[in-house]
């Protein structure tokens, strides 16, 4: 076997992360820094190995359900292109094309979508308090159609997106970052500005600014929340953020301006989100089918957002982070003024200079989505792979 | 090769069912005995080689393309999973996509699909004398096309659900219930109630208790069909039943007493359906464009259902069956009282005691659909099964 | 090896083609007299190789990316197949489901939805002068992404269909003519008329005539372009097809007479489409946002076909077509009188006669596009079937 495959063996070989097994991905800070770190080094060698041109297919049949309740190109397709890596056709669950609204519940259907199924993916994130409940819903209702002998298999629940937690999203930047800055050990110190950013729309989810300062935390780094007035993530994500900067020799602040969180910033993330006290209000709101009360709360939003036009991340401000090079993170696609929007989250001289990083930043997401997978169905994930180097099959013929 | 897929193979080697072989599944009274049998030996060993993490993939590539005129979940998901273990691409043909509309014939676009298809799955229950009709219509195309030249192989028809028979869903309940008994020879004598039941839903297909009566009258057991004066089901499929149950020294029988039915049964199906000659009226109407009288005739019959609203699988109705024991089955969801209206086909209580055995009663139908394409398919099953288990390629890798 | 396939591959060794591999493939006649037989070689190579139950599945994992901006039945499957055939797994980019409204640049999803993409299909033919553009700029974006680091792999681009070619349909068009001449070397001096018919509906693209003098000039037939005056086709593309029917020894001509152009001909493909000029006003009463503008230009082209009912392919002058007998094709669905419509295309009884070889006309299309992507995706595509061959990979095992 050739040495950078060695070498992810060998790191795996270092970690624990037995309780992955069978189990299932639903926010990163209830994983052990080991198993992050597990993650990440399955999603680098399902990466290499494919540019290897050796076969990662570890299933000869299977299902991979994906249960989309927002739109998505981005997260569809690397939920596609993941379960593919791996050899499981991926099946839309078409809430309209169900017969759900029948009066079916939750536990009836995961179990009946999930007779052949290893993994579910779930993108759930328009309403607080609903979407990870949701998930944790199916994955009881699968738990025990597994031990009641309904299902041959648990399928592995991966969060594609909640109301508290964009796991895949934040992993593969965090990947990124660390192939950015040449390993994970360069990154104790750096700082990392999540700060909030104008965008002419409404109600973005906070899953990725909580998502980012509930992982990122992690690593040792001096991490910024900044964001006006009111805009304000969920409390308890801020508290874990706090534990973990602390517990990683690192920080956890938060600040109201956007100029001193870019100052000195190795990597800037700027991007809009709308306020969770807001977003609490659209929940009940919705949950009491009061749709005239959603219309002045959009129209609310929207004018509250108008005030803070002057949140873009401009050249100027990229100036002021380390020595003007910042690393430019988004989670795409962005505001750009001028091009998608007349005022956004971007400047297009900015966002063009980053475009390859970004789009490298994106094409983590696929990696991070199987790995998650590959250590929820492997029992002894780093002997599979090396079963699968000696294997040598390739994945393009000819 | 062990001893239980030893068990299996054998067993196909007693049955008679070389016809099988490039030919179609419509309905279940169009199959001899042994080939419903071995449509039950093919789906257990399909199920036992997965449980041994055997490989059933026989095909390297090729299509199963679905064609669903209902919304659907289960079956949708039942014929994936089936294709899928069996290694086909499944291909929905949404007839919105298409360009079916601008006056292309059956003919044509059943060839059109059809050139990598393997197999054809069609869900049309909507009209009376049509569903059935318009499978023959597509399985006749075919024939064609592959006589002529124009496919490389005929597709086999699976009939995921018509205006006469839904085999797919009978035949899972049917070996649900086999497995149950601890085999079909302990079921002589057995009592099975396939009653009404109220929902306030509207047009609730025939299918069901036409598929149930039409296949469990085969087995040797006492066969009540039990419903509200008006709610006849096709007088032919009665006809079927009637021969069948005679043949097989069982009984069938007609009430309009769902006490009656109860009574000792060993085995209950109560379930919502509409009245054939209302069906048949909505048909016509529909054919003639006549939308108001589709309208009128849809109050009509709510009004009519609310009458008979005394017509739910209560716990009082239940402790009259064998024992106070008797298996309940339904091929979900079901309107459940207070779950998901207000007055339904079952009392909460008592669905909620039988929820894993219904779950499992559904497991079966991935199975059941997959047998029927191997039986399809494979010139000899029984071969093929050994040569999978010689094969032993491992489903799940690792 | 068989003498069949040993021919298919020494064959491609005589042919020119190294410069398909990783290419795209756009228009016809942007490829060689070589690269054009290399398709139609490969295409039968991997249909003789399907009828012998050989495997050509030279992918393990991949998707083949499907982005149809118009309905579509036929090339939709096509595509499907031709993507299974090689073990690649299709995924739809519906844009309805996706975010692209959200205002994300084509460059900006060309990446994102090709991570581990090794085929985009495109069908773009609603504007003049836009589908052909949006193809080039979904290669060109992720040709940058290859080149940047940002995709593993460049996926090759099928155009299946825009505004100038439609090159999957015309070479499976001529696929179906060399097969029923046996051989393109019978074709020199044949006559082919490429004909405008009546249809009822209205703005039918003008790919299809277009490509097929574009392509069908190739080959030293005579090819007569006959419409009503007024139904001109793209002047680009006439004067292709005038420069490659100089370079083949064949003819081009056009002519307002469907008596004239069935003349004598072997071979007849008549087939309504709309006159470029009124296409070209169209896509710019669109850019304006004129939509009773563009009410009132389908109204004025409606009544202006009207006044060409009599453009149809009757079975009088059929009779004056070489010994009555010409190949007739169409690309289907067509508009048959007295069926799809009361005055159409095609009288009933000449469609009826010859449906067989329509249906199979059709049936290359797979293979084309299946061909196209192999000789994209091969370093050595005639190596690559020689190794098929050996490997010997049952495509139906049992």
């Amino acid at each position: 076997m050739d040495a950078t495959l060695t070498g992810y063996i060998e790191k795996l070989h270092r970690l624990h992360f037995k309780e992955m097994y069978e189990n299932d991905f639903f926010l990163t800070w209830e994983k052990t820094d080991d198993e992050i770190e597990a993650v990440f080094t399955v999603a680098d060698a399902l990466r290499y190995m494919r540019t290897q041109n050796i076969s990662t297919k570890v299933f000869e049949s299977g299902l991979g359900i994906s249960l989309f309740r927002d739109n998505s190109t981005r997260t569809r397709f690397s939920f596609a292109s993941a379960c593919n890596l791996l050899g499981l056709e991926v099946q839309d669950l078409d809430e309209k094309k169900s017969q759900i609204a029948h009066g079916e519940t939750v536990r009836e259907t995961a179990n009946m979508i999930s007779f052949m199924a290893d993994v579910i993916g779930i993108r759930d994130d328009m309403y607080i308090g609903k979407g990870n409940k949701y998930m944790h819903d199916v994955v009881d209702a699968v738990t025990e159609g597994f031990r009641d002998g309904v299902l041959e298999q648990k399928p592995t629940l991966v969060n594609l997106q909640c109301d508290i937690d964009h796991p895949t999203q934040c992993m593969a930047d965090m990947l990124h970052i660390i192939h950015e800055f040449g390993g994970v050990e360069n990154l104790k110190g750096k700082k990392i500005a999540m700060t909030w950013a104008y965008s002419p729309s409404y109600g973005k989810p906070l899953s990725v600014p909580q998502g980012v300062i509930g992982l990122m935390t992690r690593f040792g780094m001096d991490v910024v929340l900044a964001h006006p007035e009111g805009y304000d993530v969920m409390p308890e994500v801020e508290e874990v953020a706090k534990k973990q900067a602390a517990a990683s020799s690192g920080s956890f602040t938060k600040t109201n301006s956007m100029a001193g969180a870019f100052a000195g910033a190795d990597i800037v993330y700027p991007k809009s989100w709308a306020p969770f006290a807001a977003m609490e209000k659209r929940t009940n709101l919705y949950g009491e089918g009061d749709f005239e009360g959603i219309d002045a709360l959009e129209k609310e939003l929207l004018k509250q957002n108008a005030a803070h036009k002057d949140w873009c991340c401009t050249e100027e401000l990229m100036k002021t982070t380390k020595d003007g090079k910042a690393l430019y993170l988004h989670c795409l696609p962005a505001d750009i003024n001028g091009v998608s929007c007349e005022d956004g989250e971007v400047e297009a001289s900015v966002f063009d200079r980053y475009r390859v990083p970004l789009y490298k930043q994106a094409s983590f997401k696929p990696y991070i989505i199987a790995a998650m997978i590959f250590l929820a169905k492997e029992k002894d994930p780093a002997k599979t792979i090396e079963l699968l180097a000696e294997r040598a099959k390739e994945r393009h013929f000819g």
